[in-house]
């Protein structure tokens, strides 16, 4: 099972998204299907959660989630810009009312000055828009995908709180 | 972090692909992005692992996966049919040597007399072809999920490892 924090976050999730037929979906790639996980440990997930597209390489951002090879290239995996093509691109092809689109460098390999590991941004879209937040974990790998997934399950909240 | 027995199994799992320069992607519904979330709480599994596909609703299934509709309704979602097609789903649209599909009854909700609850079909695609196993568990929707993601990451391991 999920951390207890990411099942206690997902489960209100599952109970505003049930009260407001609001459907979800995700796209995970530093968090690698922990939020999707965590979504699915409840019961009666499937009568909200559409499903979660774990686009770890660049091709698989491109082809399943429409990420632009050129918005990839330009500004790079881990950037604002992919983390909203990201959520919009399973928002589109999940046909839900919300997605949540998590980019990141979970380490320990692939920081740099300029990205360091820890370096996650998270992108709610739904129908009014997207908006996208930047962290900086200072964790270790496990610990930085539970922040990501536990910070995604949260803007998530966020928004449908409204 | 994952569950040590299934992190213990996916360590073997990019120890041997990484060696073999095979790629791996996935196709989940009951495991819910289990068994992508074990893969990944390794470091490196970037250099193997394409994505998981976590399609939870049938639509999903059709849409990302190629599960062609009428397998859908003539075998119902957890099926070995469906199980095979989510598999050659995945390997076909994420690009990958091999890929595991996994569709299965979590609980406790979904089970019938002859779809009960744990009922779990697992497919293995590779270039030589597709194995589909049935499985039946016996525990609660945390150890089904649990029990589910082991049998996949064993039965790709036992076909890597010929």
């Amino acid at each position: 099972m999920a951390r207890p924090e990411l099942v206690a976050l997902a489960v209100r999730v599952q109970q505003i998204c049930l009260e407001r037929s609001l459907t979800v979906a995700a796209a995970e790639s530093c968090t690698g299907g922990l939020v999707a996980d965590a979504i699915t440990d409840i019961s009666g997930s499937s009568a909200y959660f559409q499903g979660s597209i774990v686009a770890y390489a660049n091709e698989a951002k491109m082809a399943l989630l429409d990420v632009p090879g050129e918005v990839l290239a330009s500004h790079g995996a881990v950037s604002a810009q992919v983390a909203r093509a990201m959520a919009e691109g399973a928002r589109s092809r999940l046909g839900s009312k919300l997605a949540v689109g998590v980019t990141g460098i979970a380490g320990p390999g692939g920081g740099s000055d300029e990205k360091p590991v820890g370096l996650t941004y998270i992108a709610v879209a739904d129908e009014s828009g997207v908006d996208v937040r930047r962290f900086v974990w200072q964790g270790e790998r496990e610990a930085n995908k539970t922040a990501s997934a536990e910070a995604a399950l949260e803007l998530l909240l966020e928004r449908i709180a409204d």
